[in-house]
């Protein structure tokens, strides 16, 4: 009966996460499953994908060069993880399954092949001959796809979905760029215009071609025009319709037909999670079901038990409240239809709206109560205390603009600490501790984080600077950083921005994966284009550098930031 | 019954094309009412809305200055016949109705002012004192308030129904920037970094707030980096932290917002034209409607009569159509819930499906019908007709880019010339020329319009080569770029392109509208900033010319071109 439940309870918690992973009903196969979804199992995982990741850092061309040994050892461990975390999906997962899921042909082709690399060139390294780590763009597989990766994954799939509806806007596109190319041989080529730097002015038609996509971008504007409005200014008509068709009007599309395919996709990939998690929780109303008169049911205490499995952290209330929703009769047992809302009921957050008493109530009621503590505790709870406190915030926003040479200014930045650690303090003292730093409350932990590491780092900078005269600059630079990310507060005491900043809060999630993808995409590149902030206008291009440039806009701007804004489109749509 | 006809005409034909002016119902005013509405007079007063507009390029300071008497004739001119407009309207509309109106009390106003600084700026110039213009500013009121310009009017009213809530939007992006400012003060403000210009690096705040500002526009970029990407490398952290969120994450806010806007109201627009379209043509069925047994309805002749007047140009056998429609059971009358349908049937295109014959066919049948003819005309209607075609425009477009100067080359464009001319001879023979220039056929339209245009311009051109040894700068300017348009042909001959272009087509009077209005609001400006091509880097702004760019920015980019892309995002999802 317990194993059974533990089958159940995997059930419902996949139907609860929206987990599709199939696995062997076995106790044992169920005993590793628990293992493989544990937060430590997948942590430990995306921990060492962004180790090996981060390794580029420190290889050939390296950041921060560290010798060959180290950062093979490195990656052979990462390798070793990447294997047995396969290895450990293996075990749970039916064997036909796992062969014939394309993902982890892919991992281990990618290991394989990553671990062949390193001897070549470790080999070579020994033999003093130099070659190139080729394997490194194979990393980003292990990112896409390890199971948890749904999110990229969904990245990708919108990509190879929108492809062949993007590909014949891009044609259309590049024959647009094509003929403003050839209008611009026509119309400049033969005037001897000369560049700010010198050179030939649209003589050379590939070099037109990769100006004017370059326009698409901004990025060489206005110095690629300047030549053709000094010669006349009526050819700024040319320049405007070309940016007209091609910046705003291609762009726009481009978005439209992402955006268009994003929200198709959704919809489809909603209502098939939707009958995935209906899938499973039949079966896990199948494991535990008893017959009952003419129809199945689940009896309350297998139910009861079941919760506690699935969900441990929720209160004695709180289950009380699900099962009088689920058996709203009070007849002893759960039937098919209110079990399989469970997954939902599970997903929707309770406020425990029980005042709880403050732990200083209890300890020492006399003083908690007091006059004193009660005139303190009512004074925090006014709108005033707020404002004061926004107006504090001000004060140390001109503060900081000043000049940081005068010691006045620089003891008031002792002060304002202090004022911003007595207001956590008396917040705590007002406010019972567990409600003010519940989940939830992401302002009272971001005020808390930014305080503690604030004071942190400005006493290791004062510490540094009275035991050697010299300020660190890595430290000073973070209090300076902490201190105006302290000055962010100031937006939550004004409800319009706390849920247009809300909404930017949940999307930060995917904005961080995209943000990676993108930098990832520009970090991994033979010539740095954008980081090392060499644009096109201000180096030569070579012709290979050239194509990488165009395939790198396609593939971050036209794809993946229109993703994202597709998402943050959507993202608005459901919050406003 | 002659007037009741033509005042039911008119509410038909107001519910037609979603015209809402409310006007008089006595036989003058409905004459009056029709003339109004007469395409002569709106393009007449569009046309010198444009001209008044167009001054600016003759005015102080001026493009091509023209004496201050010409160009204040003009204006003269252009107020006369707005004002004559507004006094017809008067006369059409209730006299309540007139005054109630902002629109018209707005041209009254702008009328009048403009007259006042006419005299004024006169007086001075007769004295030769210099003075400013400051009336210019008004003439786009004319273009805005004029009934007509419902299509702009649809703008302003998106961007008023957006301000409150992009503004909360938007201040908290100035919050983003100016925090940022503070942080990049504080990073580098001290580091005594030199700009490539060797003036100092990031010291000003509000220089630094300008320059983060325009930063996320990308015109500035990458100079802005270069002084904190030479220092170290780490810093590329703060500009990338700051484009993710300055420029990706706060311009799909701004994206989102409008879009969303747009779409809510896009929604009660159309909820609201359909109310009073059914509205006007209950209007127009009361005014006919005769008694028949039980229930009120409108009598075929009536009916037929109305018809030839709302739509004269459809044809005999199409009005029957709509009778048919309108009067299923062939009663001999139209009832109310069928007369109401009849705005929505008329807008409906009914193709002709009747194969016409070929006028040729009709005076020499057996010179047409021979089998000469009949070859060539099987010729035309192959599909290796169109490949040919395409052939010769690829190798045109090789021509093209190769060098002009060669003799054989140009001569070569006289081939070309003489095949594209052959093309459109060859398919009018074969078509029936109606149903080739019909208004649905586009491409047709846009072929010849582009061969001629091209024919008339190379042989302008080769006259004046031989007349003046010469080529004329301007003429040939027209030529290449006509030459190069007739390449576009090309895209019509696969289908997904088509579909593509059409929705592409379909935007272009938006488009155009978008771009006039962007256009202005850049060309009326002080000094003018992008046209001229001196963006933010190269020059020095001063204070107001940063206000002026910001505010520019605001409006131009955040408003206008959203409001753009979310059209163009609807127009998009409504085709695909
Ligand atoms: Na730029």
């Amino acid at each position: 009966a317990q194993e059974d439940l533990l089958l159940a309870a995997a059930y419902v918690y996949d139907a609860q996460y929206n987990r599709n992973i199939p696995f062997e009903t076995s106790p044992q196969a169920v005993r590793l499953y628990y293992l493989y979804n544990h937060w430590t199992m997948q942590a430990a995982t995306y921990f060492f994908i962004f180790v090996d990741l981060f390794l580029a850092v420190f290889e050939d061309p390296a950041v921060y060069p560290l010798p060959f040994l180290a950062t093979s050892l490195v990656e052979v461990l990462c390798l070793l993880v990447f294997f047995g975390r396969l290895v450990h999906f293996a075990k749970v997962t039916p064997r036909n399954v796992f062969w014939k899921d394309t993902k982890n042909i892919c991992i281990m082709i990618a290991i394989l092949v990553t671990l062949i690399d390193l001897i070549i060139y470790g080999a070579l390294k020994i033999s003093n001959v130099n070659s190139i780590r080729w394997s490194r763009f194979l990393r980003p597989i292990f990112l896409i796809n390890f199971a948890e990766s749904r999110q990229i994954r969904r990245v990708f799939r919108s990509i190879r979905n929108t492809l062949p509806e993007i590909t014949y806007v891009f044609l259309l596109f590049m024959f647009s760029v094509l003929m403003f190319s050839l209008m611009a041989l026509k119309l400049f080529g033969d005037r001897n215009l000369r560049t700010v730097e010198g050179s030939p002015y649209f003589t050379n038609y590939l070099e037109i071609v990769f100006d004017l996509y370059v326009l698409v971008t901004t990025a060489n504007s206005p110095d690629v025009m300047m030549p053709a409005f000094d010669f006349s200014w009526w050819y700024s008509l040319f320049f405007i319709t070309y940016v007209v068709i091609n910046t705003y009007l291609f762009m726009s599309v481009f978005l439209a037909v992402v955006y268009n395919n994003y929200r198709k996709h959704l919809k489809n990939e909603i209502r098939k999670l939707a009958y995935m998690k209906r899938h499973k929780m039949v079966e896990a109303f199948n494991i535990l079901k008893v017959k009952e008169g003419t129809e199945f049911v689940v009896k309350e205490a297998q139910w009861k038990q079941l919760v506690k499995l699935v969900a441990p952290d929720i209160s004695t209330s709180h289950r009380e409240l699900l099962l009088r929703v689920s058996d709203d009769e009070q007849k002893g047992y759960v039937d098919k239809k209110s079990f399989v809302r469970l997954a939902d009921l599970l997903n929707i957050q309770v406020i425990a709206m029980r005042i709880q008493t403050h732990p200083l109530e209890h300890w020492m009621p006399h003083v908690y109560n007091s006059a004193v503590s009660l005139f303190i505790r009512s004074m925090v709870q006014h709108k005033g205390f707020v404002w004061t406190y926004d107006v504090i915030i001000l004060i140390n926003a001109v503060f900081i603009a000043l000049d940081e040479e005068n010691p006045l200014i620089s003891y008031a930045e002792w002060v304002f600490l202090s004022l911003y650690i007595i207001e956590i303090l008396l917040k705590v003292y007002t406010y019972e501790p567990r409600a003010f730093f519940a989940k939830t409350q992401f302002w009272n932990w971001f005020d808390t984080f930014i305080i503690i590491a604030a004071l942190v780092a400005t006493i290791l900078n004062t510490s540094l600077k009275s035991a050697s005269q010299y300020n660190s600059q890595q430290v000073l630079d973070i209090v300076f950083i902490l201190r105006v990310l302290r000055l962010i507060r100031i937006v939550d005491s004004i409800q319009r921005f706390r849920v247009i900043m809300n909404t930017l809060i949940n999307i930060v999630p995917t904005m961080l994966t995209f943000g990676g993808l993108a930098l990832y995409t520009t970090w991994s590149n033979p010539e740095p284009t954008e980081v090392n902030g060499k644009t096109p206008h201000t180096i030569d291009f070579n012709e290979a550098a050239k194509l990488y440039f165009i395939a790198f806009h396609v593939v971050v701007v036209i794809m993946i930031i229109n993703i994202l804004i597709a998402f943050i489109l959507e993202a608005f749509f459901v919050e406003y």
